[in-house]
């Protein structure tokens, strides 16, 4: 079934270090686990006017046997198709209780209806960190936010990353100098520079979104400004155009690359022909790519947004950022970028010497439970060389002969060293204990 | 929304806490943590014939509001209703690469189209735990896997939990040895037992099962021995009926109380009277209450089965255990069983003195994560008494105040005490470095 990832014990080690990681890292800066429902009420759903993204529709088994033509669901449900949605009426449905500014993470799956055709995600997982505040959200988290995903992303087994900003005010005040009036209708055109040229943006500029020959020029100069450091406000201010709204996105852009350069040299750029997301953010957006998998597109995207939700009386503004968890780890797999060390948690196979005595076998294997060592007891008391291969073909790392309780001997199976050994004290080597996630070069 | 439980931080603090206890648990078992798809196609959730079980079909939003007439899905997609329906499919899936026997952990949301009027949930978590051989597992498993789970549960926040255990073969074996020959017509009156009482119970196993008086009575007989040791055979024995069957039964049942007595004593109950489950479990079955909680029904059920899934070529048995997290969650969180000490992963709240000079406040945060401390800093250069009352209102319990970087001081805000330390090297207790869950009388 094609959009449904789905991986082996070995593969969910990788994916379940990556999570862990994640919410290790979130954690670390202060933001709150919280999760949601996957269903949400259609009306919901379709209140951002989202209609780009497919929803898939609940409807009850015994309703559609009982009225196979009735259409619509009898509560209008569906799945959430992002973390977003949710969290905005969690934000209005809590706001009561919640203490804001409110910094949360949330990792879970999402549902997207496409077409099994389209050979696109049809189910997969997001992590999201955001913080919205009551009617007002300081500057300063709109470059603190991404230098957390830059943190979480860099703790992961994968190749660096590069996150590319944009400021919204720099675009839009950039063409309300110059008389560009239709900006959005510009933001879309200048989303096709990559794939159509700067010979058809110049010329779609003028036919799409109404500028002038000049106008258009400018624009696209705009657009070819890159950098890590303060002086692209430099460069953008060369380019002759001068508003207020175009001075404070500069100002806060010049901040986020400033904090960038101190907190992760090298990992955030300017780039403004970033378009996708202007639209509906309105100050900061984000990009990420994987350095050498640019192909893949963007790993973890996100932006400022002015109103998140409001209840009539509170507004709530927002910053943040989603990484698409399955598609990073689709190619991690794939390209075996990462690999775990072995498929089960199994540190220790205790062997069963004859069914008669597997109370023996368990002895030993509640001792070193009880000190946070994962073992496990042979199912059957076969002969020994099928008991070790048992613990091979899992790539357990040890096995355990018992002796007279609590002694025994310990057979390392990659080395073929043994030894004597005591269940109450002995304690395999810390690399050993848990399964680990390797990096593409890393010895096993 | 009924029937999709939700919590606030605080409360996802103990569920996620939860979570990892019972995740730690079945790894130190040697279980493998696998995740499936939330989508089956429908065929596969009808497979078992399980009717009973309300489903959710998924429709494309897009193709509904194109044919809204049209019946079904476009590629019949359900929800799954449960996890081992999944797993049954991953088995078979995955057969030629997976090790067997193979043991694997779930834990996931599930799914059911109830009417929401029902107040029933819709969308709740299991954690399941299973052990499935190629055509061939062996008793032991049934006799281990509700101990892994008393021991899963015994970490948890709750209160003691017992395990009444029944075996398919010792009713059935029972039931054939008095010549009652509708085992399952009887295996459901004998289920109404605690509802309807004995009289009621002797009436329909003559008018439903077809059994005579005599035999009406040495079934409410069976149904009426309960014991946490071997003796329980005995008294099944001396109702004078014997077969095969009911010996192997009965062997299984000894066996399996003898090793709970060693393991944990006082935790797993023989009771004839249960009854649910064993209609299409084919050895041991479980049910678990919460003591002192038994209105809330069983909170981790299961059983052995003979077949989870068969390719043609091979069949594959199992025994596995689900427990109700969401049940067993709304309870603890319901009744106050189990709170959070904050809602925040966050022990530090970094102070800010001026505005213009965040980056300090910034640097020792970054120094106290880099060693594991969860910090956050003052969203503004409020006065000093607002940034407490911040971190106060999360209960987060030291404001750091920067002086010469490293050099600061910190203040415990529930004793008031402030004292100098360095961002370089100071520890907050261990007790307070991460939120914990602590159970009714535990002090906080």
């Amino acid at each position: 079934m094609s959009g449904f990832p789905e991986w082996l014990p070995d593969g969910r080690v990788v994916e379940q270090h990556v999570l862990d990681s994640l919410r290790r890292t979130f954690e670390l800066h202060g933001f709150a686990g919280i999760e949601t429902r996957a269903v949400e009420p259609l009306s919901q759903l379709e209140r951002k006017g989202e209609t780009s993204k497919e929803v898939y529709v609940l409807r009850r088994l015994q309703d559609e046997r009982a009225e196979p033509d009735a259409s619509g669901t009898e509560d209008g449900l569906g799945l959430h198709f992002d973390l977003t949605v949710p969290f905005a009426r969690y934000v209005l449905e809590n706001a009561g209780q919640l203490a804001f500014p409110f910094k949360r993470y949330q990792i879970q799956k999402v549902w997207r209806g496409e077409r099994p055709q389209d050979g696109r995600f049809r189910e997969f997982t997001q992590a999201d960190i955001d913080v919205v505040g009551a009617d007002t959200l300081p500057f300063h988290f709109e470059a603190e936010l991404p230098l957390v995903m830059a943190e979480a992303l860099a703790a992961l087994p994968i190749p660096p990353v590069l996150i590319s900003v944009n400021n919204r005010k720099v675009a839009q005040g950039f063409y309300e100098a110059i008389g560009l009036a239709d900006v959005e209708a510009a933001l879309r055109v200048i989303d096709k520079l990559d794939k159509i040229g700067s010979d058809a943006v110049v010329e779609s500029l003028q036919t799409e979104a109404g500028a002038t020959a000049d106008q258009a020029r400018a624009a696209l100069e705009l657009a070819a400004i890159k950098g890590d450091d303060p002086s692209v406000a430099d460069r953008v201010r060369a380019l002759g155009a001068r508003s207020e709204l175009l001075d404070e996105g500069l100002d806060e852009l010049v901040r986020l690359l400033e904090a960038a350069q101190q907190a992760s040299p090298g990992t955030v750029v300017a780039d403004m022909s970033i378009a996708r997301g202007l639209d509906y953010y309105t100050g900061t957006v984000y990009e990420t790519t994987l350095v050498g998998h640019e192909n893949l597109g963007s790993i973890c995207s996100g932006g400022r947004y002015d109103s998140l939700a409001s209840d009539g009386k509170r507004t709530y503004p927002g910053v943040g950022l989603s990484i698409g968890v399955s598609r990073l780890l689709t190619r991690v797999l794939g390209r075996g970028l990462a690999t775990a060390s072995r498929p089960v948690p199994t540190a220790v196979l205790v062997a069963v010497a004859d069914e008669a005595d597997r109370a023996s076998s368990d002895r030993v294997a509640r001792s070193l439970r009880a000190r946070g060592i994962p073992t496990d007891v042979a199912p059957t008391a076969a002969k020994f060389g099928k008991q070790i291969r048992y613990a091979d073909r899992r790539g357990i790392p040890f096995v355990w002969f018992p002796g007279e309780h609590p002694a025994g001997e310990v057979k390392d199976i990659r080395s073929g060293d043994q030894a004597p050994a005591d269940a109450e004290t002995w304690q395999p080597p810390a690399a050993d204990l848990w399964p680990r996630v390797l990096g593409q070069d890393e010895p096993r």
